[in-house]
């Protein structure tokens, strides 16, 4: 079997650079896909970087797959070759715990195997993930992506979109919501997207006016510009539901003096250290906080069907797997509208 | 009109000493109650020395109201003199919000009217609490207290009954359910009664081995001992329901990794310095932290009456008025099986 290409981090503080390794044949339940589209997710940084630690190198990121089947094993009943597919944070799961007997295999309680920088079930064989130019998943574990969808602008689905709807399906945001979302980066994007398109009135919180008509037009009716002091507080008890995707150590009392009465803010973003929490806006007004991550895969398929329904994709900067490192650089800074998105094709 | 006995702080560092002041006129929807007995709750420190900031001296705390009804207005309909009633942490409330409305008075968007260390509303008079021989309270905000409760042992169902009871039934917490409570203190051990006769399996979580076996008689069936490290690994994901009692600045987050998936942590201790918190535990399985503040006054009459339907009360230790210097000392250093409440009968 060749060898197929791939980038990698070989060290937490090096460049990313040009790796191969050797695919697993596609087993009897496998689908064999060929990449043509990956999204470049923070996380992808973090553990490059070894930021929370537990990297095992070489580490290839990417779950933000999308591509075509080129090969199916017998058993497979889901996919044939030629189909546009995704793959997003998780390639497998225990199966049996109740987290995934409940659709949540993202908790599972014997530990998902996520698409990189994880062990294969019962093996010491690496998992590699969308940085590559295939990879091959078990049928249970791809997703079907919604013909009108452009493949490249559907990448960033499969992370930012599905962790971003979840939380917002999860606390069940309807028609008429008042829901902010804080931070307008590659979560933030898609968050203001599928909450519009949900019926619900979205505030973006931003810390200048940067993204002002950037958030407009993304569908957003307000806007909170939190380096103006006061707007906080002309804003509290507003929210029936707020999104935090800022991934930084970020005071989060003020922002929960936003919430109603025994209205939730959850936090998708995970930063590398503690925040400090206040607990009386969570006391005065039985306010919740809550965290989420990404979605199950039933769920998956639900928000690529939902935003196929609904004409969402994600608005990319598209780069050739050459200037990743140079992407990484610009995720740091927050210089991205909204998401890279690596041309696989283009990577010879 | 004669002037009413009471103790009151007069600095944040001074004892709390002899005080008299002016009752008002018993209004037409006013309940002139006689103090027999008032709890002694930690809350009523935190404002005696001013450690949440706001205290207005002379402070009269105490709000585990208990006594007899001395005269009625002429519109009240719900007591008649004779009557044994209570007084928890309000008085009064805007009557008109949402949360009012909703039953959540201890939520009104207008502030709520404290017992003590508040001003009646539209006016600069001052609330005075339980420390003292006699109350004035509008009828809507005075309670029942069942025919079976010995009065003393009630009082602090005023404040730790419900404040303990309103999570529990928030969250609904039934039969079967796994519940955890952190503290057994004059909270705790309220909650431990309550959650037991909910039909909770309940845990008793405490920082050394000194209430073991006080937890077994309040009906706890567990107990972990936070001073053996790996008591809570061991316990990791077990949780339907935690509530935590304790109302210091406590790392949460080894906590927040025993509750179950999408389960809830209810924080009602209120601590002076935030808390540290590492997001990681909600993100990993949608673990959610909350708060709550007492209950409404309807609520506070559901948890008086199922007390009564199930025999509960406060387990106490009764003291004179004088005594009330040496009892703070003793709450503060956790001394106390589980509540003091003062005898006002005995203060002359």
């Amino acid at each position: 079997m060749p060898l197929i290409e791939a980038y990698a981090a070989f060290k937490s503080n090096e460049p990313l650079r040009r790796f191969q390794f050797q695919n697993r044949k596609t087993g009897d339940h496998d689908v064999q896909i060929e990449i043509h589209y990956s999204g470049v997710c923070h996380s992808d940084i973090h553990t490059a970087r070894n930021e929370w630690g537990g990297s095992i190198y070489p580490v290839v990121p990417g779950h933000e797959i999308v591509g075509k089947v080129t090969e199916v094993g017998p058993a497979v009943t889901k996919y044939k070759v030629g189909d546009s597919v995704g793959v997003g944070c998780m390639v497998d799961s225990c199966r049996n715990c109740f987290s995934c007997k409940n659709g949540t295999e993202q908790y599972c309680d014997n530990g998902s195997t996520f698409t990189y920088n994880s062990k294969l079930k019962g093996s010491e064989t690496q998992t590699y993930g969308g940085y590559a130019k295939q990879i091959v998943v078990n049928e249970d574990f791809v997703l079907k992506i919604p013909a009108n969808l452009p493949l490249d602008k559907a990448a960033p689905l499969l992370c930012a979109g599905v962790t971003t709807y979840s939380p917002l399906r999860q606390w069940k945001v309807k028609q008429g919501d008042q829901v902010a979302i804080i931070g307008l980066g590659g979560l933030g994007h898609m968050a203001v997207k599928l909450a519009v398109a949900m019926g619900a009135e979205v505030t973006v919180i931003s810390r200048s006016n940067n993204k002002k008509s950037d958030s407009t037009k993304l569908g957003a009716k307000h806007y909170i510009n939190t380096s103006e002091p006061d707007m906080l507080n002309q804003n509290a008890n507003k929210f029936d539901f707020i999104l935090n995707t800022v991934s930084s150590d970020l005071d989060l009392t003020p922002f929960l003096n936003l919430l109603k009465l025994d209205s939730t803010m959850v936090q998708v973003g995970a930063p590398e250290k503690p925040n400090s929490l206040n607990i009386f806006p969570l006391i005065f007004r039985r306010r919740r906080l809550a965290g989420s991550l990404i979605g199950g895969i039933k769920e998956t398929q639900e928000m690529l069907d939902f935003c196929g329904k609904h004409n969402i994709s994600s608005d990319i900067e598209l780069i050739s797997m050459e200037k990743i490192n140079e992407a990484y650089e610009r995720v740091v800074k927050g210089d991205v509208r909204y998401r890279f998105v690596i041309d696989m094709k283009s990577f010879k």
